[in-house]
């Protein structure tokens, strides 16, 4: 086996996902896990720090992708419209998680550890969104408030989307929903 | 000494904040907060169950505050201008915050434990203020983006507030902020 074997870590997230739909989050283990997957604790470890990392591996990057990809935005785009395109984006990031993302929301959900784990994610990618659109001329203030209403924009664009059949356009849905708030704003 | 006593709450409240400004969040004593309001730590039982809670007393009726403050709202109003009016209807619950919020921001920014207290905070009054927009007939999905946008606009209004001098206009920040936002997202 590979020392890196995709397959073998979509296995382990399918079967731990898998099972903690089954017995609950909190009482699923790594072994169930491993069992399930057919594969060793040690190949777990190669890719997993532990249960919860299966939901939130690569998290640690997301920061620093999505406030890349607002540096990256057409310099002539005000911040809002660079935001968008950044978020557009930034859909790449999740293509992998389209299969799994309804079966993580409902977990994350069952588990107000799990929720505070994905708020301070949320949280940290804010962050480092405001610093970019800081960058690109916004005052902190606003920057802050339109970071937040970004992520409110991505993170109901991400969830239409996966509820959708595969294949239908991210962007299109980011688009969308953004066009939907601009209504809900405007008397 | 009348056993429940607005001044000495708010004694207690100053102090506290002042010796986290002083000595840190983390290194601050409620003997230190005691001794330095006059008080007794008897006394500070009385209004706070602990140092944490001198931040964030009171929070626990917000989620509700909120969410009746949309369903007041009148019901002739499509659920943003409903939920706007909200926010104006609920600035009068911080009107006693104003003079210390500025420093209570630095404080709780100083802090992780803080910080994550802070968004739980926010995440309880989200979901309840969903609830409502759901009964004035918003979608899930819709209701969900509408909350999330309309407590970054209250935050950000509060922010804007809490900076100028006493006398502003809280009703009029909010407006400020939502209007702001729909240039942002107008092509």
């Amino acid at each position: 086996m590979p020392r890196w074997d995709p397959e073998a870590k979509e296995r382990l997230r399918a079967a731990a996902l898998e099972l903690f739909a089954e017995h609950g989050y909190e009482n699923a283990t790594v072994t169930q896990i491993t069992e399930r997957a057919g594969l060793t604790r040690r190949t777990f470890s190669r890719y997993f720090a532990d249960k919860r990392d299966v939901l939130f591996a690569g998290s640690e990057r997301l920061p620093d992708a999505m406030a890349d990809a607002v540096r990256r935005a057409d310099s002539a785009l005000p911040p809002f419209p660079a935001l968008l395109a950044a978020l557009v984006d930034a859909g790449d990031l999740f293509a992998g998680l389209v299969s799994h993302a309804a079966q993580r929301r409902a977990i994350i959900a069952s588990s107000p550890e799990l929720q505070e784990r994905e708020r301070t994610k949320l949280a940290a990618v804010t962050a480092a969104v405001v610093e970019a659109l800081r960058e690109r001329g916004a005052t902190e203030s606003s920057a802050k408030m339109l970071a937040q209403v970004g992520i409110a924009i991505f993170q109901t664009a991400f969830e239409r989307w996966t509820e959708q059949p595969e294949g239908t356009d991210f962007a299109a849905q980011v688009r969308e929903a953004a066009t939907e708030l601009a209504a809900h704003l405007t008397p």
